[in-house]
C-alpha cells in the first residue's frame, strides 16, 4: 500500500480512518493528489470519483443521511470548493455530518496572482459547525522553496531545527484536525478543514511515517435531568389540549412503546408530515388536508381556536407544512417546549423551554410522571380527519389528469420497504396530502430547501441502503441537478420519476399576475424540456407518459428489476395543475357544519 | 408601467436605472418577486430567465466582462444565492462589475426553522468588494408582522411616528445602495445587496412611491503623479535588459503609439499571452515555447541568466503560462513594477512599485522622457523565437492526429473578427503554442481558472457583441457547465467546438502514475460521455469528427450562417495526446547550440 509522502496527507486521512469516516467523494484535481492517492490506495476507504463539485458534495450528504456517520468530499484549490457551498448549507440545518477536505496552495501562493487559488480558509463563514485552516508541511524543500520566494527564512536552517519546526506544526496540525472531525461527528453537521500542499505532490512512500494520535470524543455532562421535568408534569397533567407537532425525522427514531402511549391519550394530538417517518393511525399525517380549509369556513377563528393547543411539543427537523407554521404563529401556544440534543429554533416566536435531550430519553423520562386527563381534544379532530379523508377521496375519484392524480397513483402503487426520495417543492408538498405507506422511509432536502441538489442526494443515500430507491422530483429541480446523473454509482435499481409539468408549477398556486408573458418567463419559468436525451445520454432505462393510463401501466412493470436503472416521465398539464389544487381544498369542506 | 408596491424593491430598481445598469439575470423564486416584477415591467431593463444560478451568475459574468458595465443577478432566498459563489469569485479576481441581488426573509424569520432561509449576509465573505445587508420596509402591515410574532413592537404605533422610521430606514437604504453600486463600477468587482421582503409580494402600484436620491461616485484625486517618475525612468534608461509581461487584456486597450514605441527598443522584449490580446510582430506571443524547452538545454542556467530582465513590467490581469512565472521567480528582476488603477500582485516575489494609474496614462507620462540604449538583448531572443517557430512548424507537420493538431487546424479555420472563449485548462493552455490571428479577441476566466461556468460565460458574452462568438472547451469543463445550455438567449451564430479526450488529459501531462485504474478515475477521470443528446436537448447543431480530414471537411462549414447554434465535437485520443505534446516540447530545442 502506498502513502502520500507528505505528512499532513496522511495526518487527515489517518486521523479519517481511526474516526471510522469510510465514504470520500473526490473530484478531479493536482493540488488534491496527496490526499486522493491516500484514500484511494488505502481499501478500508470507499472512493467515489465525481467531477461537478456541486453534485459530489450532495451525494456525499446522501451517503452521510442514511449512514448517520460523517462523509468526505476531497477537492483542489480554487473555485472547486466553492461549489460544494450548496450541500454544505443544507448539511448545516439538517444536522448532516459533511466532511470538506479542501487542497491548497501554500499560504504565500494566495493572492499573487497563482492561477486556481482563491482565498478558502472560512469560505463557508457561518453555515459550518467548525472550520480550521491547516498547516503546512515544513522540511528542507519546503523551506527552501519559502526562503527563496518569500526570502522569509535562513537559506540554511539545521536539521534539529526544522525537525523541531516540523513537530510542532504536525502537533498543532493533528490537534485541529480531531478538534474538527470530532465536532462534526459530536454536533452532527458540516465542517471544513482547509489544507495546504507545496509541491511535489505525487511522491509516496511504501509505510506511513506520521502515527497521529486520535483523540476520542470527550462525553460531555448531560445537560438534560430528569429532575428538572416536574413543573413540565405538572403543566402537562393540567392540560386538555397538547398538541405534539413532528418534523424531519429517520425511520424508526421513536420507540414503539412511546409512540403507543402518545397514541392513546384523549388530550393529544400528534401531526406528523411524510418526512417524519412516524406512523400510527391515530396520527394526524395529512396536516394541510386539515388546517388549509379551515380559512374558509364561515367562522375561520372559532375553528383554530379549538385547534389551538395549550402546550405544543416538538421534535425532529424541519417542518413542510407552511400552514400549520402560520396558524402557530398567530394561535401561540401558552408553552413551546422543544425536545432535540442540540438545538432548538423558535419556530412560533414563544419558545418556553428546550429539552436538551433526545425524544425517546425525554419521553422515557416524562411518559411515565403523566397521568391521563378527560378531553375531546383528539376526538373531534378525529371527525374531522375522517371527513377531510372522505372529501378527499370522493374529489379525486372526478378530476381530470393532473398533478394530484399523478401523486394518488404513484403513491400507492410504491413497493413496500422502498426508500423515497423527494425534491423540492411542489413534489414534497403534494406528497403531504396522501396518507402514507408506513414501510416507505421518506427523505427530502429540507434544511435549506433548495431545488438545488434533490438528484445527488438521492443517488448517494441510495449506495448504502440495502433495498431500492425511488427519487420523485419536479422538472425544475431535475434539470437543476442534470449533472447528478454523471455518476459512476448509479444502481440499476435506482427509480426516478419526474412529473414535468413544463416549469415551477409552484408558482401558479402563489399570487401573482398569471396572464402576462413575464409570469411564464420569470415565475413559471415555462419549457419545453424533456428528459429523454439525458436518459440516453447517462444510460437510464426512459418512458414517457402523459395520461391516467398510461401512468397506471408505466407503474405496473417501472419497480420490477432491471438492467440499467429507470426514468419515469410523467407531463402533466400546466395549465390545469393549479385550478385541481385549489378545487381540492375547497372541496375539503364544501359538507362542513362549523 | 407597475411598481412593485414594496419601498426597497422600487429604490433598488430605481438606483440600478440612474447608474446605468442595464442587464439583469433573474432566476424563478416567490421572495425576489417585488424584484422581478419592478426590473421587468421597466422597458429600460433588458432581462433574462434562468434557472440554475451559478449559470446565471457566469452568464451576467459574460455581459459584464464585454460591456465592461455592471450586470446584474437576482435571486429568491435560501441556498439559490450560493450557487453564485463560484462566479463571484472569478468576479472578484478578474475585477468584474456583477451585481448580486438576493431576496431575503424579514431579519427575524432567519434562523427559526423557515424553509429557504439561510444566512444571506456577507455570504460570500472575502471574494467581495462590498456587501451591505438592508433594511426590511416599516408600514403599518409589516410592523403589525412584527409585532404580532416577535412581541417588540407595540400594536398601536402612531402613523406619524412609522412614517418617521420610515424615512430614516429608507434613507440608510438609500446610502448603502448607493455605497454597494458605486464600489462596483469604481473599483470593476462583485458586491452583493442583500433585501429583505414582507409579504404580501406581489402587490404593485402604477406610479412610483419613492424617488431615491443618486449619489454620483466621486472623484477620487489621482494617486499617480508624472513627477514621482524620475527615479524609475533614470532606472529605465540605464538598464539593457528589460521584459515587459502582458496578463489578461481587453482587445484595444493599449494605444498604438506606445505598442509601436515599445517594440521598437531593443533594450525591450514584450511578452503576451493570446488573453492579452495585443499584437505586434515584435512582440512575443508565445511564451511557453520560448521557456518551456530551456529545462531541457546543457546549460540552461546561462540560457535563464541570459532572459533574466533587469527591470520587469507587468500589466494586465491573470498570466497563464506557469513556466514564465517558475522562471521569474527563480531569476528575479532586480526590479518590478506594475501598472494597474486598482491592484499589483506581488506574483514574482520581489515586486518594487505599484503604479496606481492605468497603463496608457503611465507610458503617456513615461515614455517620451526615456531614450535609447544599446542591447542585443531582443534581437538574441527574436533569433531563438524564430528558430522556435521553425521547429513548431516542422513537428506539426509530421504528427498524427491528437489535441496539438486540433488546435492547429481550428486555430487558423475561425474567420477574422471572431471572439474567441476559451475554457480552462488545457485548452487556454494549447492556444498559447500558437501565433494569434489578431483581429479575434480572446478571453478566458483566469480569475480562479476554473472549470465550472465557462460556457455560460461565453453565452452570455456572444450576446452583447456585433460578431459572433466561438467557444472553445475540453470535455470535463464543457459537461461540468452542461446547464449553461438551458439559456433561451443563445444566439444562432453562436459556435461551440469540444474537444473531447475522454477526461482531464492535462492529468497525463502532470507527474503521478498513469498506468493504474486509481489514475483513471481519480485524476484523469475517464468516461465515455458524448455531447449529441445535450445537442439534440438543447437544439444545438451537431457534428462529430475523429480525424484530421473530417475536422478540415466540418471546418470549412462550421462557421456559415445558420438557423440554430452549432456545436462541433471533436475525438482526440486520449493515450497519445500527452506523448505528442512532450515530444512537441523536445523537439522544440532539437538543434538549439546553447
Amino acid at each position: 500500500m502506498k502513502y502520500p509522502k507528505i505528512h499532513l496527507a496522511q495526518t487527515v486521512i489517518a486521523l479519517c480512518k481511526t474516526k471510522g469516516i469510510e465514504h470520500i467523494v473526490i473530484s478531479p484535481g493536482s493540488r488534491n493528489a496527496p490526499l486522493t492517492i491516500g484514500f484511494t490506495e488505502d481499501p478500508f476507504f470507499s472512493c467515489y470519483s465525481i467531477v461537478d463539485e456541486r453534485c459530489a458534495a450532495f451525494f456525499a450528504l446522501g451517503i452521510a443521511q442514511q449512514t448517520k456517520k460523517p462523509a468526505a468530499v476531497v477537492c483542489t484549490s480554487g473555485s472547486a470548493l466553492l461549489n460544494y457551498y450548496p450541500a454544505v448549507s443544507e448539511a448545516f440545518y439538517s444536522d448532516i455530518p459533511l466532511i470538506v477536505l479542501s487542497a491548497d496552495r501554500p499560504k504565500h501562493r494566495i493572492d499573487i496572482g497563482d492561477g486556481q487559488t482563491i482565498r478558502q480558509d472560512d469560505v463557508f463563514n457561518r453555515h459550518i459547525i467548525q472550520a480550521k485552516n491547516l498547516e503546512q508541511d515544513i522540511n528542507h524543500a519546503t523551506l527552501e522553496v519559502l526562503s527563496k520566494e518569500k526570502h522569509q527564512l535562513p537559506k540554511f536552517i539545521d536539521a534539529k531545527r526544522i525537525d523541531e519546526l516540523q513537530a510542532q506544526i504536525q502537533e498543532r496540525n493533528e490537534h485541529a484536525i480531531n478538534t474538527v472531525l470530532n465536532s462534526a461527528i459530536a454536533q452532527s453537521g458540516p465542517v471544513h478543514l482547509n489544507i495546504p500542499f507545496e509541491e511535489p505532490l505525487y511522491e509516496t512512500l511504501d509505510a506511513p511515517s506520521v502515527f497521529p494520535k486520535n483523540v476520542s470524543l470527550s462525553a460531555s455532562a448531560p445537560k438534560f435531568q430528569s429532575n428538572m421535568l416536574d413543573p413540565f408534569i405538572k403543566k402537562w397533567n393540567a392540560a386538555k389540549r397538547k398538541m405534539i407537532l413532528v418534523g424531519v425525522l429517520g425511520p424508526n427514531t421513536i420507540e414503539q412503546k412511546f409512540i403507543e402511549r402518545l397514541a392513546e391519550d384523549d388530550s393529544v394530538i400528534v401531526l406528523t408530515e411524510s418526512t417524519s417517518n412516524l406512523h400510527h393511525r391515530e396520527f394526524f399525517p395529512t396536516i394541510d388536508k386539515i388546517i388549509a380549509p379551515m380559512e374558509k369556513l364561515k367562522a375561520p377563528e372559532t375553528a383554530f381556536e379549538q385547534l389551538r393547543p395549550e402546550i405544543l411539543l416538538t421534535f425532529g427537523g424541519m417542518v413542510v407544512s407552511k400552514k400549520i407554521k402560520a396558524f402557530l404563529r398567530k394561535f401561540q401556544p401558552k408553552h413551546h417546549w422543544h425536545i432535540d440534543e442540540k438545538k432548538a429554533y423558535d419556530t412560533f416566536f414563544c419558545l418556553e423551554k428546550h429539552f436538551l435531550t433526545s425524544p425517546n430519553h425525554f419521553f422515557g423520562a416524562f411518559l411515565d410522571r403523566t397521568s391521563a386527563i378527560e378531553s375531546d381534544y383528539k376526538s373531534f379532530w378525529q371527525q374531522v380527519k375522517s371527513r377531510r379523508n372522505k372529501c378527499h377521496d370522493e374529489y379525486l375519484k372526478n378530476i381530470p389528469f393532473s398533478d394530484l392524480v399523478v401523486f394518488k397513483e404513484l403513491l400507492s402503487s410504491i413497493p413496500d420497504d422502498m426508500t423515497l426520495q423527494l425534491s423540492n417543492s411542489s413534489t414534497i408538498r403534494y406528497v403531504q396530502l396522501f396518507d402514507q405507506n408506513p414501510t416507505i422511509a421518506h427523505f427530502c432536502n429540507r434544511g435549506t430547501s433548495g431545488i438545488d441538489g434533490s438528484t445527488s442526494t438521492a443517488i448517494g443515500s441510495a449506495l448504502t441502503l440495502k433495498s431500492p430507491t425511488l427519487l420523485v422530483t419536479g422538472d425544475l429541480s431535475f434539470f437543476y441537478d442534470s449533472n447528478a446523473l454523471w455518476n459512476g454509482y448509479i444502481r440499476n435499481d435506482f427509480r426516478i420519476i419526474l412529473i414535468n409539468n413544463q416549469g415551477g408549477g409552484i408558482f401558479r398556486i402563489l399570487p401573482g399576475d398569471k396572464d402576462s408573458d413575464n409570469f411564464d418567463s420569470y415565475f413559471e419559468t415555462v419549457h419545453t424540456l424533456n428528459a429523454e436525451n439525458l436518459a440516453k445520454m447517462y444510460n437510464f432505462e426512459y418512458q414517457d407518459v402523459k395520461s391516467a393510463s398510461g401512468l397506471s401501466e408505466s407503474l405496473r412493470t417501472f419497480f420490477e428489476s432491471s438492467q440499467r436503472p429507470k426514468l419515469l416521465e410523467v407531463f402533466t398539464p400546466r395549465t390545469i395543475n393549479d385550478s385541481t389544487l385549489i378545487g381540492y381544498f375547497e372541496h375539503l369542506i364544501e359538507n362542513e357544519q362549523v
